[in-house]
């Protein structure tokens, strides 16, 4: 990274093809110019973000795309989950062909996870196929979505029902945006970082434990570095497991529950509240199975406490309405569920050997 | 085949990875039920199709797979190329969730070319990719568009600008489907298959010169012949081209012009008519350039003349129309144009030192 006064951390994902490098680090936003010019050569670029973050980073990054003397659009759709959908997909399309896209074009996609799964799936079907990168801008954008080549669109019957499996051709997370985001959307990006460290790494549920009051000041260094460990993670199974065979569930840590959780709600909870309290019911579930203690729990329950995340399921949640979504869900075979399972923080399994019973008394016991 | 009184033919589609057969013969889809029952089981079975072919053999395969004890559904869009859009698409992936088609699922493309290009398209990104099946029954889908990989929808700047490349697991060419469409459609197709013998076997072109009569009376072992050796032949070349990269570019012979009239027509002359012409006219430029001979130019003329297909630029299509059209093509690289010639009956090449005067030249001599 030549002129650059820092050095950018490097994730590498490996897959049977295209794999595919996530750059780490503060102000990456602001040096991706000459990066794009010289790895990514294209005939025009294509930000694509939502209309929150086009006011506050598009333009920035327009300016400069544009001062290193690359052909660059902006294109945004309104903010919101409301907008997945095709017909986001179609406008964006559209303008892509008025201002002269073609098969050299690379669409940026950035943004959050909304943004990141629009832009990488138009990407996916624009004339068949061209370049993205992704560019997140949140801490779950840039420790969950944007790693993993799942893109998609929602329909009125279901989430993420029309999609592709697409890897991008690299990822830069700039760390710096966390600070330009709403403090709420950075908390529940947490709740994932925290499921890192549950399911693969004591190391990185540690440094969370020891260092939770830096992190919520957003020291960089830090950040950095517990971005760089969940990247790492998400991308050593992706590595193995790329469209969906079976290591990839264990990413699932807290969050069959936590759907379920959510839905609920009516998505009044945020995917990464919902993701806290899920990480509590399957730990207390694990104890119920006599695969967990009571000291790792509390040190789970404290550490999710500490960062402000939610640890109980809400009173207006009740368990029979919890339990039917549960064993309703699309990823349901014949009645069993699987479920994420800790034995210890760092190390997890996944199991369908759990009882209905069981799951209830687990949901009764966190409220 | 077990149980059957007929030999289908196999052609192989050898790919990196996914590669599959197309099997070819008349009675192919009366048969069908057990073979995807034994080779392809799924939790439900989409056939999708027009609302033309739905009513004359889509209830047909739905009893015959239904018959199989197989969970069958049958759904339908209005005819035409007007519905090759991404409405279609999402109101077809609604009609699926309803009828709760999951990741199991099998798609079954029934019908002509755009049936083909909606329902893979559809079939690729419906929960990220669900198995498709081709049961091409025009003749324009069983020798070209059936094969190959390429799906998409247009959208109003342009055709096929939204799509995926995604291969089917297996293509079902029932030659007697034929019979039961318009003769138009079916003469429409043959151009394509003159196509075929122009580029890579002289051979298939002298079982036309010598066989029209009954060719145009759909004497089956004849159709069969040269339906499965055009399948062959794009077949092998789809094989060292999957996505596009150069020798593919040798299925354009004819095209380029071809689209062009297609285009100055406003698309009132058919995709075969217009291929029809255009062969004839970068026939006539291989002519001017020293590269062809009279004799099998007269050859090429008389067997197009034969099989009912137009030979003559339309007199009110005219030159400067055809050379912008051509010249703002997408495929257009700085100016140049790569032509598809002959240098003979069965062998062909990809060139772009053709002088715009030469093009001009030749639509004007073919008038």
């Amino acid at each position: 990274m030549k002129g650059l006064d820092f050095v950018w951390e490097e994730v590498k994902v490996e897959l049977d093809k295209d794999s595919y490098d996530i750059l780490i680090g503060p102000g990456v936003l602001t040096n991706v110019g000459e990066d794009l010019k010289n790895k990514f050569p294209a005939s025009s670029y294509f930000i694509i973000s939502d209309s929150n973050v086009s006011d506050i980073l598009g333009e920035d990054l327009l300016n400069i795309l544009k001062s290193e003397g690359l052909n660059t659009y902006l294109l945004s759709f309104p903010a919101g989950e409301a907008s997945k959908n095709m017909d986001t997909v179609v406008s964006l399309a559209r303008d892509m062909v008025k201002k002269g896209a073609d098969r050299k074009s690379l669409v940026l996609a950035l943004g959050g996870g909304v943004t990141g799964d629009i832009a990488a799936f138009l990407a996916s079907i624009y004339m068949r196929g061209i370049r993205c990168i992704q560019l997140p801008t949140s801490l779950l954008a840039q420790v969950d979505s944007s790693v993993g080549g799942k893109t998609g669109v929602d329909i009125p019957e279901g989430k993420n029902l029309l999609g592709t499996f697409f890897q991008p051709k690299r990822v830069y997370c700039d760390i710096g945006t966390l600070a330009s985001l709403p403090r709420d959307e950075f908390i529940n990006g947490m709740a994932e970082v925290v499921k890192y460290g549950m399911i693969m790494s004591r190391e990185l549920f540690e440094i969370l434990e020891g260092n939770y009051p830096e992190i919520l000041n957003l020291e960089p260094e830090l950040i950095c570095k517990i971005v760089t460990q969940s990247c790492s993670i998400k991308a050593d199974v992706v590595s193995k497991d790329e469209k969906e065979g079976g290591l990839r569930r264990i990413l699932n840590f807290g969050h069959t529950v936590g759907h379920a959780i959510e839905a609920a709600s009516d998505y009044t909870i945020s995917h990464g509240c919902a993701v806290s309290i899920g990480m509590v019911v399957v730990s207390r579930l694990a104890i119920i199975k006599g695969m967990f203690s009571e000291d790792e729990f509390i040190r789970l329950k404290n550490l999710l406490d500490n960062l402000g995340l939610p640890t109980k399921v809400p009173a207006n949640s009740d368990t029979k309405t919890l339990i039917e979504l549960l064993y309703h869900d699309k990823k349901t075979i014949a009645g069993k569920i699987n479920f994420v399972l800790c034995p210890e923080i760092g190390r997890c399994f996944v199991t369908d050997k759990i009882d209905v019973k069981e799951v209830e008394e687990a949901i009764d016991s966190c409220r």
